[in-house]
């Protein structure tokens, strides 16, 4: 959340564009004095994303955050970047329906920056993450050309699918001024939320390839380990610890009571203890802010490093079990949760308050972690994207030819190497 | 369904590839000798997207055809480019999982030739298109390099997202060789199936969107217009038309008695007569083979042109009206079905077969109906691809901007233009 500079340097300006034509003069000053151009929206960016580069400008589109449309007869919404993911879903509430996507930064994440970043969330594992989500964008290509890209049809079978190539794109091939994304009707049914214990992740893990695969169509199975639960047990003042190794948070929405006893059957099958399950609004807010507060729960007095890779489904189990062993012979305490439904794991490494620098161990554990990611068939950003924390990595996650394709298209579409330089793919 | 040429003249070759290294010697002679390389897996494109081209060689994937795997665990499966997608459904229904993209052609046509045109189907609409169902894809480029791109994780947010650049391209920036993709488990509770018929397609639409808005989340919403329903009677000897102007299909899976009764209140509400509802698994066969033999019904004894646009939810009606006018109007005889819960209207217009030349009336009536799809800011291709049908409509659907970008990607891939020229984006 450093607005201005990354610790080499301070960026020159901060430009808080209001319009396109000033997001097209930000960039013809940039191509005339060749300067960095930083996108940035609420800079809330988890792997270094939008922070200032020495010499550069930051474009920050925070200011331009309308909700231009929400059309229910459409089931869609046309915004401006800088609109908190948040807003936009409780705006769409008020019509009957929601946005999906729903990464843990929804109260202070822009759609900008979540299209940049292609966000997941806890209920991507029900309905996608946001490229699943984007109908169509409109964007100010590096040499100050607008493209609309998309539209406001659900299907689309027309031109090559560019939309699709600027989600992810973290800022680098053009900067985003308004996006058109899907709006889903509130399912019809019962929503309950639910919390059970299971003995271990690896138990934990099947349990939740059993939910998945029962066809009732969780919208969130979040995992917690014993380190996370004991962190949440100091925050919360709980004693959650005392009798589990790992922590699922379950929820169904739209559901029949015949789903929902499937699920509590097959939770009962793969020996779940305490599990609670409930219909009331107000407990499920406190489940939802439960698995929110883990979070500072992990972070409370630490430095820490909080990662992001997704596995094949059938690899989370065995990538649980790796980290804690990684964390027990290089002695870093890791606290690892995820989104258990899609396979998306964060470990949080952390170290002492007290100790500026990361630690070797902590970053040998992540090395090895990663190196493991890999090995599984995963990749090493489910949800986060790469900004300057993983670029150093696209040589073993992408094969070279990939890596030089990247290189292909962003020299296409930014010959100067204006847009957040550094980041992504260099 | 013509292998080998298009009209212009035979294609040279069809040289029946079986192996990576198979392909990359087709593009090399193609790169020697200049030649137009004609990708084609069952040749069923319904835009003239992998006839030959006169001299050009026909790079026929069809034999390369095996499920490479199913995977339960990791809920997926990887194929080869000649798969017929209704045979991967069945392989993986074995398991316990489904493949969701069905397309009318789905027993015949190919996952590779469904990945080339991002083919939808009649659940698109609760489960997406084949762009929504593509984990990740093997590539050859026109260079002869091979490209790995996503992979076997459900959430990514590593790279550009190459993936989607190549659904959807009709071949023309390289040859799919491995599709990885999703599957779904079968959803739990009662499927039921449908029929209802309302006085207008104005009416059945306002239906449409009270029974999308209502959370039930249908996998099927097919509308059939009067001159429809009227050639169904004729070809199945039932005598619907006599008391309705639209027909809806209709389905629901994993549902529950809440949710049924639901969707029936909502038919009776916007006056739907004869509703037929069934939880039968034979007569939901017959129901979804009713909304299959629209086509032969449809093309019995006359020359037909099928046509295929998306619209936003909210101009389905309107579109529908405007085309039975201009049916009217020219003195053209349009048959009109959709899946209308994603907007997308299939007219077939059709002339005598005694008439070998399209008639000028029917050109018209195409020319109007896809100018009325734009205006009303829908797409004049929503599952059926451009080939040689469309591309010269690529001025008024994409902007001159996106056209030209589409060209800057195209000769970044593919300098020598080798693959499926005139077709797409020239």
């Amino acid at each position: 959340m450093r607005r201005g500079g990354d610790g080499s340097g301070l960026a020159r300006a901060v430009v808080e564009v209001q319009s396109v034509a000033d997001i097209q003069g930000v960039l013809k000053v940039a191509r005339k004095y060749h300067l960095p151009v930083i996108p940035q929206t609420t800079a809330t960016s988890t792997v270094i994303g939008s922070d200032g580069i020495a010499g550069g400008l930051i474009l920050s589109t925070r200011k331009m955050a309308q909700i231009l449309e929400i059309s229910k007869d459409d089931s869609l919404a046309v915004v401006q970047p800088g609109v908190v993911n948040g807003d936009l879903d409780q705006a769409a509430r008020k019509q009957g329906l929601f946005y999906a996507p729903d990464p843990a930064s929804k109260p202070f994440s822009s759609i900008g920056g979540n299209v940049s970043t292609n966000a997941g969330g806890m209920s991507t594992v029900r309905y996608g993450a946001t490229k699943d989500n984007v109908l169509g964008l409109k964007v100010v290509l590096a040499d100050g050309r607008k493209v609309t890209l998309g539209g406001r049809t659900l299907k689309q079978a027309f031109g090559y699918d560019l939309t699709q190539l600027f989600v992810g794109a973290e800022g680098t091939l053009g900067i985003v001024y308004e996006i058109t994304v899907k709006l889903m009707p509130i399912p019809l049914g019962t929503s309950i939320m639910g919390l059970a214990f299971f003995k271990d992740m690896a138990q934990l893990a099947q349990g939740v390839t059993a939910i998945r695969m029962s066809g009732v169509y969780p919208t969130m199975l979040e995992a917690l380990d014993g380190n996370t639960i004991g962190a949440l047990d100091k925050y919360e003042k709980t004693h959650y610890a005392d009798k589990s190794g790992a922590m699922l948070i379950f929820r169904l929405d739209g559901s029949s009571d015949a789903n929902i006893q499937v699920l509590k059957d097959l939770l009962a099958k793969y020996d779940a203890q305490d599990v609670q399950v409930t219909a009331d609004e107000d407990e499920q807010a406190q489940l939802i802010q439960l698995r929110r507060d883990m979070l500072p729960a992990v972070f409370a007095g630490q430095n820490h490093l909080m990662e992001d890779m997704a596995l094949p489904l059938s690899q989370l189990a065995p990538m649980m079990a790796y980290i804690q062993q990684v964390g027990h012979d290089l002695g870093v305490t890791i606290y690892t949760a995820g989104h258990a439904g899609d396979g998306n794991v964060h470990p949080t490494l952390v170290w002492p308050k007290d100790q500026p620098e990361v630690p070797g161990a902590v970053l040998e554990a992540l090395r090895r972690i990663f190196w493991k990611t890999l090995e599984l068939g995963g990749t090493i950003s489910g949800e986060h994207a790469v900004g300057m924390m993983k670029n150093q990595w696209n040589q073993p996650e992408l094969d070279d030819n990939v890596d030089y394709l990247q290189h292909q298209l962003k020299t296409l579409l930014d010959p100067m190497n204006l847009l957040n330089p550094k980041r992504k793919i260099n």
